[in-house]
């Protein structure tokens, strides 16, 4: 038995990305499609201009676009995938979870809000009933579970990892891909034989998200985790998959080899999207590499190499593909998650 | 009156900026090229494949190139600028000292070397006196002073503005484009839609040539500066210029407008490579970037911007020219150094 | 003496060409500016978001931009250079050269109207008189002369070096960059990795653009050159340069030799910004090269090489920077033809 | 029942692409791998740096690479798919075929010789039994057949589509990714934001290929097509997939519909790696573009857009992916038409 579901945002880069992985998929059944009025009442064909390296699914593509509004959602739809530009998710996705919809959003607004439950499954899955704070507070039928931005759940689950030992302090610096900004985000004067330094406001979603996730949730609320996270972003001419530089300060001094144990025997889950391994550990130095590991596990998988101590904690490398496992798959596994828990 | 200087290694990458930076040049005159022996005795227009965005020097094309050994260089000639593979170099550079030449070498070999300086003129011209131990513990006529890796380069200038407060702990993320790795060194097929991390044998030296260049000389040795680095190396598809994100831990407590100031007012030199300002403070937080900054003051400025606090101190990002500030032109600027003071 | 020109459209990619060219210039001085109603009233500084490789001239950054109309601009100020959108230019440019400006205009509207001379000045120098018949048949005290599109100027200076053998057909392939299309035209998705055929308009233009150049006037109209050309435009990964694929049918067989003998002797200007030689013929087969040969000239030559027998003529490549000799070198280039031939 | 199959230089760029294509496949199994004598002795995982993106298939990963001579190889078997260099095959291919091996090879030696079939499946399957004159000829036990260049792979498929209304010439520009070079052939200084025309020797085989391809074999002797074909080739910053421009003359007048049309029907075949449709006929004017097409039909479709009438005949683009469908993927297509036709 599938779930019905829509998508709202559609027709953007992670809405495309968002069909690709919903068709087909073992528990979901593309039901709704909205996207801005300009496209409303349109073919999705004919509204999307389709980029995904696989063609557009026959069905979906001939499915019609609604406008992003409650009443334009079939009432059989139980979850919604949303993709919307943060300052339309902050105005509408409200709406939807007054009007009963359970929404798993990649959306960057209202992550940081006490009562919604930001969410890897695999790092920290039971952050998930702060749903029912949720609806308590907000008196909604419907629920919202948040993503992380990209950039966070690339290096978030190495800490996870590692957590174990100790977390004091993280610096960063990531090598972002270009699609991470949207399909019109970064034009090609600004990034071929050129690199980007200190992006708008990923810093701080960095250093922000990654304490939320590693923190604690007693049943009725939600303490961050303690660590310091510096965060330095830059964006550079690849195409998809972020590659991260990791320095980890830990209570607990651990060798280069306890980490990659710790990060390789990492638990995955036992949802449809989930990949086992999650982490996976290169022993080449100069892995992962964008272009060569970017579609491990499916594109879900996280990579991490160049583990090495350093003059300060630990240091190493990691990398998770950005429109899949940073944005549409995370948003897919979220919704497998809320099915597996009974919210569906 | 202009000093006759040669070219070792001149038909390679740095070779060739060499020649690019002197033709013309205000005191000095190329009077001999090198290389290996398959291209001793041709043209140096034929033996080298010309590469560089300028025309190649008429006179210099028609010059014949000789082996590298100094009975092929002529006797009136007093300065060499040597930019050997680190292994050719380590074996030959001696014997050139031996026969009373004066090298100003961009090789990495022999960089570390207690009595040899290692020399960035804005940031430690004082070292260059440790020649005079050199001399005296070698028995040269001749003496070498060396300019370190471009990585390291880029970032030890603003870290010299900064010392004034007390340095304690750098970590350091490089964005480094492909020439530094010279014309062969990285292939299409690694570099495009891709980004290669920790490469090889980089970090190492940006973590040891900048205490050594930060360090203290009293006549008679060196004493290397106490700041604990650690760097983490990428490659990414651009051309020239390595983009560098930095974070600083001071003594004492600075902000971002004082750092600026810093680095603003950091003095230049009175040589004729040597750019004013040293040091380009950007106000734009996203700047500076390779394309746009890598050939402020002609390719030997250092660009940095994005200054600001972070949890752990300070946190900026700076960029130089790799084949211009951080090889062709160290040299060009260490012979400029040398002339001043009298060993030529 | 200098005379005072404005620059229409002066925020754009081209625009920003302009004033890089512009600013020395032996004749012209910039006393105008002028952007759309929304940079209206601010400095240039604040107004452009300057791009090109040089630092923004400090005269013109602190100079106040003006809204796009002839009474915006002061009465001294004798020649415009304009490169706005074509569909603003169809609009107002008529009302400047109604008010008496006389306008070098990169814009592509009106280039194919009978009465309006488009220009190469090397090529069709001779064309400019076909503002005596504007004039009469307009009733304009100014007057509007236009340079052709980029790839056009690129292929058709080598055609008129062959045109004495008798021109019959021409296919031409370009490999064109990114600047091509201003600043935002191609985003990084688009093309990264990636090669974009049939781009929009361009191989029209290239088609009857060129028939005009090559053709004869005669005091009174201009009959254009009966050569056939079939073009295929493609977008790819380069900033600068747009190289092309030619084949030539003539008349009279000629040799390849012949052909190079002929693109080399074809004469340059006396024009401040006319190079000498007009066209840089390589004897490498696989030159010119984008990256490499764009600046020859200072970016205003035609680069040519790979000149070879085919089984159907001629057959051989050309380059030449698409943003200066194919854009604001090219208005620039004009002026001086203005200046020199007394319509200023 | 499955074929035991060797590769012959396994560790290459299309070496690698073999054994991707090959691990699993219905019919074949891979039995033997040899490499340079420098790989002999070693297991396959350390003799070969994987570079596809795809992990290296555990079984061969672990197979010994053998030296690259016959009795290296294990009688029982039956076909070797050969990617040697050009030097290395035109020496040791031969002695193979004498020791009894099928050989399908990508190699570019002897695809010319009069009695050696060069084949592009869906487009001249007849030609095979030129093996048979070949083995009359030559004596040999076993036999070699051959798959044309991967630029010649792109378009020739398209015009044998087209060989209906009557060839009479081709003009061909082409756009070929750095894949086509071999790992280490183009460096990353030579291709970013460039673009190198004329590229060596693949002009030719373009213009010779085609013709033998598209040519009638009457059971004894092959008679080329008369066509002439000019080729004019580049090198472009992508990874995988050349786009060529193709401008055709006919001699029966055609239709853009007709023309599409016909290539929609060509045929395609019943064998595994044979796609169906063979040729995908995009009508979108902007493609087919090299990331977004490559990979259809598995990478072994051809792709064509643009089609449209030029002042000369009929102009298109088309698009392989020059690894698969132009290098490892042919080779594995003719190994399946040797099992079909009963030659293992």
């Amino acid at each position: 038995m599938t779930v019905r579901v829509g998508v709202l945002g559609a027709t953007g880069a992670v809405g495309q990305r968002l069909i690709q992985l919903l068709d087909p998929h073992p528990s979901f059944e593309i039901a709704a499609l909205t996207a801005s009025d300009s496209s409303a009442g349109r073919s999705y064909r004919d509204a999307a201009k389709w980029r995904v390296d696989s063609p557009i699914p026959a069905d979906v593509a001939d499915m019609t676009v609604q406008a992003t509004e409650p009443n334009s959602v079939p009432d059989d739809v139980d979850l919604l995938f949303s993709s919307l530009p943060s300052s339309v998710g902050a105005e509408v996705e409200p709406d939807f979870c007054k009007a009963g919809y359970v929404l798993s959003s990649n959306s960057s607004n209202a992550r940081m809000d006490a009562d919604v439950p930001l969410v890897i499954p695999e790092v920290n899955a039971d952050h998930l009933d702060l749903l029912e704070v949720q609806r308590d507070e907000r008196g909604w039928d419907g629920a919202m579970v948040k993503n992380p931005n990209c950039s966070t759940i690339t290096f978030v689950p190495t800490l996870a990892a590692l957590a174990q030992f100790g977390l004091e302090s993280v610096h960063v610096s990531t090598l972002q891909a270009v699609s991470g900004a949207g399909y019109d985000g970064v034009t090609s004067m600004e990034i071929i034989d050129n690199a980007i330094p200190h992006i708008g406001s990923e810093e701080d979603k960095l250093e922000t998200e990654s304490r939320k996730l590693l923190g604690e949730f007693d049943g009725a609320s939600l303490t961050e985790n303690s660590v310091e996270v510096a965060a330095s972003c830059n964006r550079i001419p690849t195409i998809d998959g972020h590659l991260e530089n990791v320095w980890v300060e830990t209570e607990e001094e651990i060798s280069a080899d306890d980490a990659a144990a710790a990060m390789e025997s990492y638990p995955s889950l036992e949802l449809p999207s989930s990949p086992d391994p999650l982490i996976h550990v290169f022993s080449e130095p100069d892995r992962p590499q964008p272009r060569m590991d970017r579609t491990l596990g499916g594109g879900m998988a996280i990579a991490a190499g160049g583990i090495r101590e350093s003059p300060f904690g630990l240091q190493y490398n990691c990398l998770a593909h950005n429109t899949i496992r940073g944005a549409a798959g995370a948003s897919v596994l979220n919704g497998e998650l809320l099915l597996e828990n009974g919210y569906l």
